[in-house]
């Protein structure tokens, strides 16, 4: 199975890692909208131009787009696929009808399987909230993120007046999760669920109670939670705060029996050291699922609501009856 | 979707309770192999004799085989995928591989289609073994069950001279799922992963101390673990123990990077006040996949590696889409 790698930032280097992992993969090679002489990749597979894909049209089984949801992948998505199956991880929720819209329409009519939003957030964290809602349709459903770092939260951070650097944790509040996986059904505000832990590196002689009030107000993404702010050095930041952690859980509580009598509860969590890169690993094992359905003449736009489980696996079918059912 | 249900114990309630809260189906009825009349349903659903199955060929979209994997489903599977689209939960690991083989010759032959092993393990487990296993290749698959009650432990104690009543309980270790949890890697015997609970009634003048040390001692059941024998009162046993109660982890530690330098976990967990009405909801849910597949003529064996997700769902693809993802 020959993929390649659209866009090399973290998550590619993902996907460039993950493709090592999978035996029955080939990269083919990563494209690039900088200078491709300039791009060293971590496996030394070779760096192409991005303008230069289309003469790899039948190179490439599938293209993994590594790109943003805000302006990269609403428009490289459909682009795409008019000439390549493609997998990507879009994760803009709101926007997900839009994006599979326009994603669906070019490769319905190019011929092509297009897989959106392929990663944990939407992907695995959406296919356990369709699993446990089939199972449990009398129930209620709670998604809990972190601890882990939030890219969006930071950048807002960086664009206060007087920050030099941020990092900013989305953490869930223990008790709360608690108490759902207690069963007890609790009603929870956006407050109740997570508090935002914010680790700022201030200008020199900037004013950090002003920076402070303005990170704990700012609507949207700090005035509905309890924010803490922590003041450190650059040094300090460099040395504790590079790495990119997630995760998180997906819980429904809900019940069966005549009368609703038992209650139970399903519970998804992902403990992730680098968010990127599990991301790649899972677009990674979608793009096998992808390239299998094309092969079927199964086309057009998909989710991970399409995919036959087993069409995700290296291991044939028959060895995964017998050995992981 | 008109279902039916063939076999009535506690699994088939289970099935008649999930039923009622999916509002897309009917259920046609109850098939019992003891004399109809005498079988009071929990929603006054119609019992019929399992001699007239056949009758109801053009009646049902899809039958629920609510029987035991020992002896049961072996004969009824096959038998009955000769005539109709079948969903059962055949629990026996170790034969899955012969059940498939005889399931799918028949369902193939016949043109419908016949999903086995369709509970929560085999089942669900099943699943997110594979979905952990596809994302991080390079990693180490951990299953806990309990704490539960085992009917195979439990109905072994039972056959020791002297035992009145027994239930035992299958209680995973709390260290060694936080070890797993923690991404430690652990190497787990037997014994470091579950204890067992028994709960013993004994006959009057019996010997305990026998009895106990019949217990602990069993081969394959309890001399491999760390096992507590209580003796109660029957009253005790009826008021204390008469719920079926079950659940456990599918974990999964692994590692994604050019050296494997993150590492990540991956965990499913359940909860059930009652197995047999879970089991009884999974069913349900695979039971419509079963019939979306058949109408497109996807028929033969199957398991639950072979269902898009979305044919799961009561919900319109398009709806899951724009909500769930």
């Amino acid at each position: 199975m020959r993929i390649a790698i659209y866009g090399y930032g973290n998550l590619g280097r993902g996907v460039e890692c993950a493709a090592k992992r999978n035996r029955d993969m080939e990269l083919v090679g990563v494209f690039t909208r900088r200078s491709p002489e300039k791009v060293k990749t971590l496996t030394g597979v070779n760096v192409y131009s991005a303008d230069d894909v289309l003469k790899f049209k039948d190179a490439i089984d599938v293209l993994i787009i590594c790109g943003g949801s805000a302006t990269d992948l609403p428009v490289l998505t459909p682009m795409l696929a008019q000439h390549f199956n493609t997998v990507d991880s879009f994760d803009t929720h709101a926007r997900i009808p839009e994006h599979f819209a326009s994603v669906d329409a070019v490769a319905s009519a190019s011929g092509h399987t297009s897989l959106i939003s392929g990663g944990w957030d939407p992907g695995m964290f959406s296919l356990n909230r369709l699993l446990a809602t089939v199972i449990l349709p009398d129930g209620k459903d709670y998604t809990f993120w972190g601890r882990g770092v939030s890219q969006g939260h930071s950048d807002a951070i960086r664009r206060i007046d007087g920050v030099a650097d941020a990092r900013q944790y989305t953490v869930p509040v223990q008790a709360a999760v608690d108490s759902v996986r207690n069963g007890e059904n609790p009603e929870l505000t956006t407050r109740d669920k997570h508090t935002r832990e914010c680790f700022v590196v201030a200008e020199e002689g900037a004013d950090k109670a002003a920076i402070e009030e303005a990170i704990v107000t700012m609507p949207n993404y700090f005035a509905d939670y309890d924010t803490t702010v922590t003041f450190i050095t650059q040094e300090e930041m460099d040395r504790d705060h590079t790495g990119l952690p997630h995760g998180g859980s997906v819980l429904r509580s809900g019940v069966t029996g005549i009368d609703g009598e038992y209650l139970d509860t399903i519970e998804f969590t992902l403990n992730l050291e680098s968010n990127p890169y599990f991301t790649g690993s899972v677009l990674t094992a979608v793009a096998r699922a992808a390239v299998r359905m094309a092969a079927e003449g199964v086309t057009g736009g998909k989710t991970i609501f399409d995919i036959p489980p087993c069409y995700l696996a290296e291991t044939p079918r028959e060895e995964l009856i017998a050995h992981m059912l």
